[in-house]
């Protein structure tokens, strides 16, 4: 793990890093004497455009309870290199998706390998973040795309909690995935999510096997979860980690 | 409104009183300097059973965010007269229930009179407690039953806020009133409910007019609520208070 650039923005240290040329980012307490827990930040790819977002998301966890937070860049998103299979499903699921046919097996052939590649990053981003001597677990995982959540968390006994949003293709097979679990999970569900079939949202989150589960459905678009479940998430953390 | 009783305990003044024969009880901070917000907490009636349930909710708001909560005793609640209509109609409804057979024509007998009934009573009491020198708005309602805080925020401009707790049976009525709500709406609803259907609940749902409206479905049974519910319906208040 190689920092390349640290800026301090009010109280916050924000790091980026590379990874086995994966890039990333690592925000922490200005002040922090002792080790703190991290939150892992999932997002749709893309660090650069999602910068801000990810940001106010660190700062939730890193301000308000003293946290460290962290993402990487998702494969073939940003500036790494695209995978010629994952583009020709996307063209092949916004065509299915306009002219209303089916698209199971296209979310198949975009979603699983993308979660086969992400997660396996995910865990050696884990194993560096918890060799610093600045960061320590609990580790939770909070956003998306919720396939890679349940997967991490399923094969990741370091994840004890997870805030996940409930706003993306989700391949059949991983329901079985879903049903494993048994962390602490708070789901994300925007009610008029244009990209995503509520009523199959819904049996997601009925399918999820933890016992300590709760879905925060928010009225709006994929893009218009409140700042309000930004704290709430946060706070979910901090309920998980003492 | 006549005071009966008064206890302090632990930075919270609880005091009963009665208000044109009906119990209630007021909790305010020992020490308020000025007015306070109130939040109304609605329950499903029998304040003697409901009191540490209303008294731990009360002081969620009081003791974090410095409210003033009060509540009254329903209709045919607790010591109130029973209402010889209401009671055949619970027995027809637990009948009904456990032979399957269809409830809409008992639960509109048994819901609508209680809500006609219970709401004029509910803009009583919101008189009565902002009359007091200690308490002003904003007014929120938490609780349930959702009938009578659907039809008492639709009736009433001085609720600007809801919690909302959709484990009731809900006449069909009632989805013409929902569709008139418009103040901001937190929806509590247990996943498995043993008296309420979730499809209907999340129908409610969907139908509440609010732009502002967010669902929190939990695991477990009408009675499992999660203590963390608890402390963030105070803390949505207090979002909206401000």
């Amino acid at each position: 793990m190689k920092f390349t650039s640290a800026q301090l923005d009010d109280g916050v240290l924000e790091r980026a890093f590379t990874l086995d040329g994966i890039p990333g980012i690592l925000w922490t307490p200005e002040s922090a004497s002792v080790p703190v827990p991290l939150v892992l930040l999932g997002h749709p790819g893309g660090l650069h455009a999602m910068h801000s977002r990810l940001a106010g998301r660190a700062r939730a966890s890193v301000v308000e309870h003293g946290f460290a937070a962290a993402t990487i860049e998702l494969p073939g998103g940003g500036e790494r290199p695209r995978s010629a299979a994952a583009e020709q499903a996307r063209s092949d699921l916004r065509r299915a998706l306009a002219a209303g046919d089916p698209v199971d097996e296209i979310v198949d052939r975009l979603v699983l390998p993308l979660v086969d590649n992400a997660v396996p990053e995910w865990q050696a981003a884990l194993d560096a973040l918890l060799a610093l001597p600045e960061v320590r677990g609990p580790v939770g995982f909070s956003g998306g795309p919720i396939a890679i959540g349940i997967r991490f968390a399923v094969v990741e006994p370091r994840i004890t909690a997870a805030v996940l949003f409930a706003g993306s293709f989700v391949p059949a097979a991983m329901f079985d995935e879903a049903r494993q679990l048994t962390i602490p999970l708070q789901v994300l569900l925007q009610w008029d999510d244009e990209g995503n079939d509520r009523q199959a949202a819904l049996d997601l989150f009925d399918a999820l096997g933890s016992k300590e589960k709760t879905l925060h459905a928010n009225m709006g678009g994929h893009a218009g979860v409140p700042q309000s479940e930004v704290t709430g998430g946060a706070q979910f953390f901090a309920r998980h980690s003492s």
